[in-house]
């Protein structure tokens, strides 16, 4: 079936959810209206579904092969490429001092769920690349932001992260990969990297490898990893490519889903690499590349949910089964109308369009502190980075997984196209950060550090919120009470994390994931109950009602039907610890 | 890694739960005792341990394949199925007037969790010839029991279910194929039948195909089914084999899972089939079979769930990553020690050893329910079928989706054995029924049709549990305050749905699955909070100390962690209906 980008919930979630009217107004966007984010989505939209689209289920079935130290993508993959190049979508968000269209995140942001929308495994190339865009602007030396940005931010070249070894996973200090000085100021990079994404392949003219690896001396743990840039051909000073430089695919990954992207095991057998920024600083140069990466991943959630959803839907649109059960009709009718297909799709579409809303309004918050003039966006963007990546990837796996149950028998046949998305979903809670280190993230680092000051403030917005919903029609008034509801628990759970954390770690961390996926659901829920206020007010004045209408009726749906776990979420913090600790394995 | 089959805590649910004084003592069992049972189980476990697990993930990476019109089965699992009727594991639990060792269910249902644990794929062809023996046990002729029974109970012959055509899967009244009266009495069938498991493969020297179709001038809809029987080659008066009839295998299905079992398109093209029973009474004898095989898949949610929990468990102790959270080591430490790698690891395990002690009950039921002479048994057991095989297999994809997850980047890779689980148990809420099948069974036949009768007294039993709890020590108080709590969710969702059925069926069906996972949760944890009441007892006079502390911290963990989201399932029911049939999609 055919992918329909979801343009005007995008744009729906930019102009309303995202702080559009402050964005829009920093001297850097000076001039851009929505009118032109609506054009360039539509056409990036057109451009996904007609060209990116179509090679999502045979790239699936091809996959990614190694023949003698290359890969080989399936087919059309490389002219697709060339395309999303030619048309320069690689820079969209990205400085126009390097070429790129500097347009705002929440432009980047909706244009990166299109994009894996149709196809997860394509997207993820691009996804890299922005990541190493990202550390290089961040500390990148002047010499290597001219060398670099150009190509990468054109998509004439591609980026990838390389963490992982095989010792080292969740946990970076055990990295062992050696970097010793050369003579001439740079290094010979030693070492095994596992699970590279597209870490060998013939799309791109070169490839930049961003390396973690020690210097000799260094300090163990994380305080002694340093960063490092490896191209995969050597640089000169003019730009242009030279030898290739040592380091090499030793073989690439079988794996459940996303089976066109290659997952690379890559050899460096002193391969020359340049260090990024300050020795021993590479986990903090990492973190910036692994915030953008961890909240594009929280994107993939969204999108692949997205997918999902719009083959379920159509699927029980078409599939004639069973008579109603109210006795209405004495033929069997399409499956949409028995009750618990509705509560399925309604499921799916809730999860992602509060996902989506989610995401929407963390991208306004990175927008507004990029330029580190605003730390009260900082500190939001920074909380929320794990709640996106956190609850948007686990919902993401469930809604993948209704989308299978919707289509019966036929979601279980590969050539449907519903496990496909199943298979390739189960990646996205496990790379960048399990949902554990997510939630470990968000309770160690953004709750208890600042001693709760960002959680509560999110939570006083929320109030805010909720008085204006207790203004509101019927609907509004009880969709306020589910989210006060949901708000509540999670003051008792901050409070309660926040008062034993001291005194017992072990219980405090054992409630971090319950915490995660509390705090995800009411932020969610809270913007789809904001998306609610903007469409009850927009159905008064009788715009645009169809959509209106469908946002009201998700934004209820959401409130009654996935709000509420929140309580579940609650007990299992304050009062699962003690059998949590108890459990004998 | 290696399986070992669960069979001290098989033998502890037959013992404790399943009412084995009452089983043991029925004149067909006269003589059995525990110790027998245990020589079956632990012999049964050793060999699915030793000859057909270390099949499961070749068979995986192999397939099952069609050549000429036959199956190739993956290598190994013909010789291995030929020591399986060897040893005469097929006849287990069938009537010993045809050959069986007439075993109580309790022990044919232990064995067949055994069986799917070791291999899914493998396990489901005896899995549907236990089917088929089922079906003509009830509705067979004297004749045709003489013709069959003998061979299927031995496994040299193997059955199948031929119910779904492509416009029919959980509409079963929408079947055309047709079976013409010949002058024989014999019938000629004549359709295309799909996703039959193991309609065609050369392990057994025929197989009995049971077949719906309609004859000539047959109602429409489900009254005008009848059932047949159709072998794969023609049997003699004397039992020897002749002509190949004229059914054959069009293809096999491409699937995302259960790779090793064939999934047949079979062409019925005039073939010669003998009604089964009375005409036009075909579904009735179906829903005997399809309720034997209903409970089955639910054993195979259990059987995958432990697997997938014995492969992530023996993970979490080797792989050594970060430090305690607790600061009590400088190093790295097996990841078991991370509090939220315990929660993962115990739910799985709670939500395992709950499914299967919720399943030995209902055998128990089925049991005493076997002659006809206990209805009240009888309806239990009834009651309990669409919760086996819903809550169970729900709970079976949530437990092998969590597997994947404990082990990190590993789990992504097909080597490592996590994702064959969670791609072989996405079937399990599909076939034999959905879970909104299950679901309407659940509440149109089993609840509603009684007037609440059977819920009522089940919920009475709940009661009595709790009293028992309630005069315990802490932790079983504890847990009697929340199967209270999960109870009295349980007897409101009953009352409201009695209550809104017959005005608002649509309301009352939006809620059918959100009571199929309330009540399964419940009962579940009933099963679990007796299982504690008998240990605390046990390790109070000192016996089997080590098993008994730990299915004490289980239930604990399914009381605080698992049986709370009974309360979010009761709001859907009663207070979700409004949002649910107002949703836009």
């Amino acid at each position: 079936m055919s992918f329909v980008a979801p343009v005007r919930d995008l744009l729906f979630n930019i102009e309303h959810l995202s702080g559009w009217p402050e964005i829009s107004s920093l001297p850097r966007h000076d001039g851009l209206d929505l009118g032109d984010v609506s054009a360039v989505l539509e056409e990036f939209g057109r451009f996904c579904a007609e060209t990116i689209a179509p090679l999502n289920a045979p790239g699936d079935q091809a996959g990614a092969r190694l023949e003698n130290g290359k890969v080989i993508l399936p087919e059309g993959i490389a002219e697709a490429y060339a395309q999303f190049v030619e048309m320069g979508w690689q820079g969209l968000q990205h400085p126009e001092a390097h070429g790129g269209q500097g347009l705002p995140r929440v432009v980047g942001a909706a244009a990166t769920e299109i994009l894996n929308a149709a196809n997860m495994s394509f997207a993820l190339c691009p996804l890299l690349t922005d990541g190493a865009i990202e550390a290089l602007l961040t500390a990148g030396s002047e010499a290597q932001k001219a060398t670099y940005l150009a190509p990468l931010i054109s998509g004439r070249w591609t980026g990838t992260m390389n963490l992982t070894e095989p010792q080292a996973g969740s946990d970076l200090a055990l990295v062992r990969s050696r970097a010793e000085p050369a003579d001439d100021g740079s290094y010979r990079i030693t070492g095994t990297k596992i699970f590279i994404t597209y870490g060998e392949h013939d799309l791109a003219e070169n490839t930049v490898h961003l390396v973690l690896a020690r210097t000799p001396g260094a300090p163990a743990g994380v305080k002694g990893i340093s960063l490092f840039v490896v191209p995969k051909y050597m640089v000169d000073a003019d730009g242009g490519l030279g030898a290739r430089n040592a380091v090499r695919c030793v073989s690439i990954e079988h794996k459940l889903g996303v089976k066109a992207s290659p997952t690379a095991v890559l050899a460096y057998e002193g391969a020359t690499g340049f260090m990024v920024g300050k020795e021993n600083c590479g986990l903090d140069y990492m973190f910036v590349m692994m915030n953008a990466a961890r909240y594009a991943v929280g994107l993939q959630g969204i999108a692949i949910a997205e997918r999902a959803y719009q083959r379920a839907l159509a699927y029980a649109r078409e599939r004639v089964q069973s008579r109603p059960v109210d006795g209405s009709s004495r033929e069997a009718v399409p499956i949409i109308h028995h009750p618990d297909v509705r509560r399925l799709l309604l499921r799916m579409r809730a999860l992602t369009e509060a996902g989506r809303a989610m995401a929407a309004a963390t991208a306004g918050w990175q927008e507004l502190a990029h330029q580190g003039d605003n730390p009260e966006a900082a500190a939001l963007a920074e909380f929320m980075v794990p709640l996106v990546k956190g609850y948007c990837t686990e919902m993401g796996v469930e809604v993948v997984s209704i989308g299978v149950q919707v289509h019966g028998g036929m979601g279980f046949i590969e050539e449907t196209g519903a496990a496909q998305h199943y298979r390739d979903a189960r990646i996205l809670p496990i790379y960048e950060g399990t949902t554990a280190i997510q939630a470990n993230d968000l309770l160690g680092r953004k709750t208890l550090r600042d001693g709760g000051t960002t959680a509560r403030r999110l939570a006083a917005m929320i109030s805010e919120t909720e008085a204006e919903l207790a203004g509101g029609g019927s609907v509004a008034r009880a969709v306020g009470l589910r989210l006060a509801t949901a708000r509540a628990a999670f003051e008792t759970a901050v409070e309660h994390l926040s008062a034993i954390a001291g005194t017992d770690p072990h219980a405090a961390f054992g409630g971090s994931v319950p915490y995660l996926m509390l705090a995800g659901n009411l932020v969610a829920g809270w913007q789809m109950a904001r998306s609610l206020l903007v469409a009850e007010a927009a159905l008064e004045r009788g715009e645009d009602t169809a959509f209106m209408a469908a946002k009201t009726a998700t934004a209820r749906f959401y409130a009654d039907h996935i709000l509420p776990e929140t309580e579940t979420q609650r007990l299992r913090i304050t009062e699962g610890a003690e059998s949590l600790l108890a459990g004998l394995l």
